[in-house]
């Protein structure tokens, strides 16, 4: 199931709505097929996998990330194509979300005398597809906040009119690096009117080999933005208040999403095709996407330096300790100097296996 | 050398103004001797190793965390013990940064014909002497800064009035424990007037089997703490300026010491034998010390629970982000769900071998 993943992995960031998933067939110790779903429209992992085995897929196990599908969509449903391939076994990492699927393609592989598993892998399996089950089961795409910071909690050091001055030199290269990663493999990427006025940053991934950019989300509600900004090159979406006067940027042509909040916002995103969103924006935005509990994931780099004054990630609210917004799975991880902790704030919607819990 | 710094450990908190001290003699294959220096005025760590070898230290192998002495002090030197004892070869973590030493105990030693190593698991030997060697060279105890805080960089909430209220619940257990075994190894535990007032906290070290409580230093210029507050036990100082009124709290037994700055107080403090100090205080009196230098080592635990508004570990300077002070050899250690981030600001005096760097 490792390989299976790490092919996976090859398509995220480029398969929305559709989610990454890989497949391997293994005949006794051999591998004879692999595959990943590239884009939606294109085939299936196990379409790929399976054709790359040919007839060796006869008795052979395939492991596939998430369950096979049992239904028409752009594509027929790859549980047929499972069954007629002559394999004998199947291991699935976690089941299809999908209300047409949600268990009928094990079903229907079980119902062909195939030995099915369900469950290996599944914690991997949830976090690549965590954006399609997001979209899938809420409808609004899975939110990363991700911030860095000194070990005093400072975003950026003050600026003369005490804003923040820009937090370009906080984390160190692997971080940056790290950061650069998950542009690439997220759908889009958000920041508020704020960060484009004070920065005019380009939110474009560098410094991958075959990266491709995140589609730039700016929340606008006052289109105060220049229309002429870096990040708005095509397919960037502005989000603006329903009265906004948004006419100098829909004469850039830059695409206008009205909604009245943040909630409503991302559910149009989810329908304009975003599974996932890494939130980028500075402490206003993130204040106010936390407080409105739509903060799926938090990822934080903190950096092993004390600054003394500075922005702090958020700017409120008031409340007891006890109050605080607890993470679960957390996670930490050295990147060179600076260390990565991250944690969930929701659960990412999973059909929970027989047998499993 | 792992066994010989496991015995020093023993002594951590317990030896000053000497340095904690372990040492293990090997014959072949065998333990044959092992001890530390528990407190002063009692043995050093070589004599009661060399007690417990006996005849069997002939041609054995010493590993000792400090270069054994060659001075008389409370105590006889310990090269020449070294040498009755018929020790073939002596491997020592770090040379005496005592001037009465530095060096002339390694020298003494070869010059007996004994085989010498230096440098030996140095990094952790000149940890655990860092109060040690910071009295000796700097005459000022090694400063460690303490402070709990959550992923979004707050140590405490806001009160009604704007001030912290207290940060009992920031940390999880395995992170509260690690505080107390601090306590329990370093001398003197360091909080400010406004800590006192706010929680009067014990500063006592709980739930060590063994352990002892550290000396309270408390930085109260203007001597408005309560003499009866909570930390105010046998030994505990009471740091004023040089004008303030420190009656009561003399006429309640508490001792005083009166100076100008911080760093003229550490000077004192280093002259009462204190060596170490854990820096327990709130924002104000870390970010004087921090400012003045005097911030040896920081240690800080990272809850992963975002807050809001709160009291920032630091109440400033405001400077750019290039000028943001940075830790040296990071440590990152999950503590459950927390983790602890440990770095130096200052190094930690020594004298370099020859062939060492």
């Amino acid at each position: 199931m490792t390989l299976a993943l790490a092919q996976a992995a090859a398509g995220l960031g480029r398969t929305a709505p559709n989610p990454p998933v890989g497949c391997v067939i293994v005949r006794g110790a051999q591998l004879v097929g692999q595959g990943f779903h590239p884009r939606a429209g294109e085939a299936h992992a196990e379409v790929f996998a399976l054709r790359e085995a040919g007839e060796r897929a006869r008795g052979a196990t395939a492991y596939v990330t998430l369950e096979p599908c049992s239904h028409h969509g752009r594509t027929p449903p790859c549980a047929d194509a499972v069954i007629a391939s002559g394999v004998r076994r199947v291991v699935v990492a976690a089941l299809d979300p999908n209300p047409q699927v949600a268990g009928r393609g094990v079903a229907r592989l079980r119902a062909a005398g195939i030995d099915v598993t369900v469950g290996v892998g599944a914690d991997e399996a949830l976090r690549q597809q965590a954006g399609f089950r997001s979209v899938m089961v809420r409808g609004r795409p899975w939110v990363v906040a991700k911030y860095a910071m000194t070990l005093d909690g400072k975003v950026a050091a003050l600026n003369a009119h005490g804003g923040g001055e820009g937090n370009g030199a906080v984390s160190g290269a692997l971080a940056r690096r790290r950061v650069m990663q998950w542009r690439d493999e997220l759908d889009a990427i958000a920041v508020g009117s704020g960060t484009l006025l004070a920065d005019n940053p380009a939110l474009t991934t560098r410094g991958i080999p075959g990266g491709r950019d995140p589609r730039p989300v700016v929340f606008d509600r006052r289109a105060r933005t220049c229309p002429q900004a870096r990040a708005w090159r095509p397919g960037a979406v502005l989000v603006a208040a329903p009265g906004a006067d948004t006419a100098a940027h829909e004469a850039a042509g830059i695409q206008v999403l009205r909604a009245a909040d943040h909630a409503h916002a991302l559910d149009a995103l989810g329908e304009l095709g975003v599974s996932s969103v890494l939130l980028e924006g500075g402490p206003v935005l993130l204040g106010a996407f936390l407080e409105a509990g739509l903060v799926d994931e938090v990822r934080v780099l903190i950096a092993p330096k004390v600054l003394g004054a500075g922005l702090s990630p958020l700017p409120g609210p008031r409340r007891p300790m006890a109050q605080a917004q607890d993470l679960r799975e957390v996670h930490t991880e050295p990147l060179g100097p600076d260390v990565l902790v991250t944690g969930l704030l929701n659960s990412i919607p999973h059909l929970a296996a027989e047998g499993e819990h």
